[in-house]
């Protein structure tokens, strides 16, 4: 078994409890892999164990963050590793585990007691091509100019759904659900279903209203206002501006993101976790 | 082939387009069922066609009304007959055609050129047993005293989702996702979906959200006030005072509403309908 | 100096805490006076010194309790009495200490250190006819049968101002801004402003929004299905069911509530008590 | 008298109706200026009765366009001249007349029979300047990078009124109440009140909510992320970009708009325009 490290690098206490979980599965006799960003913020790990999350060839990724740093994980690696995560954030709807529950939960995932859950992910074409990260939270298209409102059609499988003048349209899978979707309006997702929230950001028509849609659903967003310049931001993290011309496409994924898990649980355990928003 | 046939008996122009679809349909050779209640408002059907709801045996039942109408219809008859909606209402979420598409429907139908979309329905079952309609739109628990909040909580699958103050809880299919689900706050749900909204009714909490959960779940509601009463309300048709301590479970049904329909399209069909509830 | 005693009688460290403010009050050397509801869950207090809320004829009112106990007060005293509230509640927007700073509050108050924050309250009249009591939270216009929409038509100063579907309207001042307006989607107004809030609870139409108008504003509502009774909700403490024809006005009433403050502080002492809502 | 005229650039009929006005007035026998913008897109008006916004030195200026014309010219004016808006926009909340009003409307002008609509503005400051324009609708303090979240701490007279994660803040007049504030979910304010809406744009807290405060109180915004770029939008006329750091105060303008106006109505001449927002 071989496991990669990432730590967020941020947070000192992050980085101290990844060199601790190095150090333990090293000890243990394991192959360990740490990403050069984290080495970059705390050089005692051994030169030879590190490598670009980008080249990450393991069985297991052990996150040490909050969700930002998941969802950079996930935009970086190249194949569908199982993510363990520490809860280093604020929320942590993703990480699986607190600080004090590390060592407990590696012991449980050496010994293979775990299962893995897996998440839907979105897939955002533009002009026909997919040159963008696939979305694990939501693909938000929004006004280039802040306060300028964008003049949007969309339609989900070649019907027209709504037509909308707003801040933008986010469109989320479950795991996405507590996140910038919620901001605008939509509901909590369970996050075993196969379906996608499209929500309007602000929209001026007081009739707009979020949608849940099958996630095998094609989704087409049209930029009516030629003028205007589109931002695409995928999970927050990855941003890109559009010609006002670009046809927008949103599919589901073939790649799932993979989660260790400990109990398959949901209520309260997410639910809970939505009180930590307020 | 044989039909049923209801009118809403609060509008004349139902109750004569009722007429003239018994007529044609006999005059085709077809026999044909009325329901009694619509007899009592029109008496020229003929005598012998008449029946009440609960006895309809037929292979169509043509429903001449609103969404009341065909709800109505569904808490009534006892086989899974499918329904043909001609929409004599003010919305028209469930009907598939307008009065003067009618009789090139019926055209349609009588040629097997249909297809049938089923949808979900809600069981619930009060302290285990089931003495109620199933709901094809959502399963409401009100306080029994207009603005006089309930405490509830609620479980799904056995999991804390929520505990509420409010003036209930509604637990919606997606076919009722646009009733009173989306007046408390839920998204549209695309009506081929598999799960079921969960939205407070004017909660206290300004946390409190609506939830999208498989249609699979068992959903347990306990009313922690136990000096209130709690209206327990299905569909908007059947009332029932519920003793305080009643456990409310809501599963999904073995049974389903089935319609006929000449197309498969959702969109724009069911989000433009949306803005007529303006 | 006289003061006037009230506790709420469903918690017994109220009770207690009223019997200590009593005794201190009375070894001061002041006239006191004990509600009679108070005392029949204490009967500690000496009988002389017990009188109905209605004959009440004192300086200030100390009420030991929540913004419900508040409430009922205001009910039920017949002068503009000032109301010191000491918080034995689970919000308490309305009370201005806490209990372990009931005496030094007490010897503020005796001292002159305090000032005087009026409310604005609503009066409603009933086809012409004020019979009802006066809201310093809310006057609530509400279905009489749960879940059964009413039709309502509402005008500001003579002109249309909406026409809703609802589960009701909520009339509310400031003060009540924070109570059942807040559930039903209205906005948190401060608490020194002359405006009345109206919101819809549960409208169907997507396009209603909570309105914000003058004080002085004429408020009539009709009630356009003439088959439905209603209920009028005042402070969620008086109730009362109206014929389905009875014309409903609401104004700024000629009285006010006084309650005795030792800041005039409003952020973050409100605001904060928001998130208490949670 | 003295008329100014200003029409709506991008659409002919605009320009055609203020040539119309304009010969009407000349022909009338009052002096007439023309906004230099507007004679730029129809070079029919007379070269001498053609001046900039900036220099309007008259009585009245005749707005031809949408609520955007009427924004524009008070932000470039310099006095508090009267604005007779016709409406030639998709929405009109501030223009008082249609197109086919126009002559009947200019003779009651001219004839003394109207009154004046005075709205409040809002004036901000940067570090303690006022160097931007003041707004008639909203000051927006929005996210520098679309969809990255901004940390903002508010103060209502210096006391904390909320701490918020969001896309923006939104501050806003009574005029500005169906704009951005209500695509923010804000409620609709009577034009007539002395008070301001503060509400969040998407906030993270499921428990902010917008909040109606007098309009003489001083609002403090302070950027808690020193690290992201927030962008000010006044009226969605007016951007700049703020160093993270810069200290926003926001207080009623000692200058007011005035609008001319033929009925004092308010209901339901601005809730039925709500509607049109559908």
């Amino acid at each position: 078994m071989k496991f990669g490290i990432v730590a967020r690098r941020d947070k000192k206490a992050a980085l101290k409890l990844a060199y601790r979980v190095y150090d333990f599965l090293k000890v243990s006799g394991y192959d360990v892999c740490v990403d050069s960003d984290t080495h970059r913020h705390l050089p005692e790990f051994q030169e030879a164990d590190v490598c670009p999350l980008e080249d990450f060839d393991v069985d297991f990724i052990i996150v040490i963050g909050g969700d930002g740093t998941i969802l950079r994980v996930e935009h970086r690696t190249k194949r569908e590793i199982p993510i363990l995560g520490i809860n280093m954030g604020t929320l942590g709807f993703l990480t699986e585990v607190e600080p004090h529950e590390a060592f407990f939960a590696l012991s449980k995932l050496i010994e293979g007691d775990y299962h893995i859950d897996e998440r839907i992910k979105l897939r955002t074409y533009l002009n026909g091509e997919n040159t963008v990260p696939d979305a694990l939270n939501e693909v938000a298209i929004l006004t280039g100019i802040p306060g300028k409102i964008i003049h949007l059609r969309y339609y989900i499988e070649g019907g027209l759904a709504d037509e909308i003048r707003a801040d933008g349209l986010i469109v989320s899978t479950p795991t996405g659900s507590t996140g910038y979707s919620m901001s605008a309006g939509g509901p909590f997702v369970d996050p075993r279903l196969d379906v996608v929230v499209i929500a309007p950001l602000a929209p001026i028509a007081l009739s707009s209203r979020p949608m849940i849609i099958p996630s095998y659903s094609t989704i087409d967003v049209r930029n009516l206002a030629l003028e205007r310049e589109i931002i695409l931001a995928i999970d927050g993290q990855f941003y890109t501006y559009l010609k006002p011309e670009t046809e927008i496409t949103i599919k589901l994924s073939p790649r799932r993101t993979k989660f260790v898990r400990f109990t398959d649980e949901v209520y309260p355990k997410y639910t809970a976790r939505l009180k930590n928003r307020f």
